[in-house]
């Protein structure tokens, strides 16, 4: 093959350098191209599209082979992907592959997700990106089926592209695997996150809280939504923009300031 | 004044509780009804929409007089939403206000920031929301020429609300106050942050990096986006949605995995 045809695909996870999850998505993906993976030294569940702005960052080269070179960051996944292009990379990647994620990051959650965020940063800075995450939270989910679907996706996105600021956040159901019916392109199920903080009491006597709570669906029968698709075992794929403006609104309230 | 008819304001911000720009704001706001303040304990400067899953949080109250209490938290802004939502306010917020920042947060910035971040869960939890900042990044910024925009805008909000799902981005340039021509509503600047880690050795011969890079506006002439308008000595306003749901591409992906 000639090398300058040759893919460079940034993996990068949220649940940290050493996750099973990654491991199964550089597996999944090595056959495209030259991995580079760089990911947080532990767990980032949770750290959306934060920086590191006030800790000093530390990089270090776990190990390498032919075509795998991995890196550990002490910060975030949207860190890992800046430390990335400016400085381990050789050129800009074709693809940027973030997961795959212990646990669902569908409808509201991609807000909250370090996994999506990573995606979402290879987005703004005109790189393919694709989120993925398996609904299993153990730390030894089965990630073996999810490997030829990451594949599949993965070969069209090389092939086709995306619209220029699309990403693309997939989940996959893991009840039973042999009955996974299919690939849908979803958009996100309305709703909220309805947060009950669980108010506990350490050994010497001061208050502290956890955050829990449920997710509240506002259209659980909606047939095109990413919770449908995936209550029913199929594999949900949603394109995201990372564009937040609301367009219609700069329209509405033109008048109301001037 | 009946206070069934008080409004309750929620007041957040990613400074952290001891914050310039916060008293700012509480001052400027507590003439429209009762102030809640929750807000971290410590700088969440760039934390963007992140929450706390792995360590115990601490909530205390600061102060309180008739109209003002203050709660800090361990956690990041939108945990400080979060927790006011679930265990603090005794009912909906009538207006969530977050900042003022010290350090501008115009276009891209609003995704990377925690200012931006707690007043985009209002806006997902339904609440009128809106996020200040100065341009000024100092601890000891100007911010008295502020409170009349503020009130302005928290005025205008009040009375004639926003669209479900839709809340604010301001930002107030500082150059030069006494020449401030008004303010716009705008769309977000297209661009990029660059970004350039800055390679340090500390003194133990380690490396380490810290984040820096500057914006790359890519339209700087348009005249209707945010950039624009506060080089121009403007007040920017930016209407943003928390939805990032690419519906356009919804439609295009449908064939693909079909």
């Amino acid at each position: 093959m000639d090398t300058n045809k040759r893919k460079l695909i940034l993996v990068t996870n949220d649940d940290g350098v050493h996750a099973k999850g990654m491991a199964a998505l550089i597996e999944a993906v090595k056959n495209f191209g030259d991995v580079v993976a760089v990911a947080p030294h532990q767990s980032q569940s949770g750290m959306s599209h934060a920086l590191t702005l006030k800790t000093p960052l530390r990089l270090k080269q776990m190990k390498r082979n032919d075509s795998v070179t991995v890196y550990e960051l002490n910060g975030t996944p949207v860190d890992c992907v800046k430390m990335a292009f400016d400085k381990i990379l050789p050129r800009k990647p074709d693809l940027l592959v973030s997961g795959i994620n212990h646990g669902s990051n569908s409808s509201l959650s991609s807000i909250y997700s370090g996994t999506v965020a990573a995606a979402r940063e290879g987005a703004i800075n005109s790189i393919k990106s694709i989120a993925f995450s398996n609904l299993d939270y153990s730390d030894d989910a089965n990630f073996d089926f999810i490997q030829p679907i990451v594949r599949k996706i993965v070969e069209d996105v090389l092939e086709n592209g995306l619209s220029t600021g699309t990403f693309l956040n997939v989940n996959v159901p893991h009840f039973d695997p042999s009955k996974l019916k299919g690939i849908r392109i979803c958009r996100q199920a309305r709703g909220v996150w309805v947060e009950e903080f669980e108010k506990r009491v350490d050994p010497i006597g001061a208050n502290y809280y956890w955050l829990t709570g449920y997710f509240d669906n506002f259209e659980p029968d909606a047939e095109d939504t990413d919770e449908w698709a995936l209550k029913n075992n199929y594999v949900s794929v949603v394109p995201l923009s990372f564009e937040n403006c609301d367009f219609k609104a700069v329209n509405d309230l033109m008048h109301r300031f001037n």
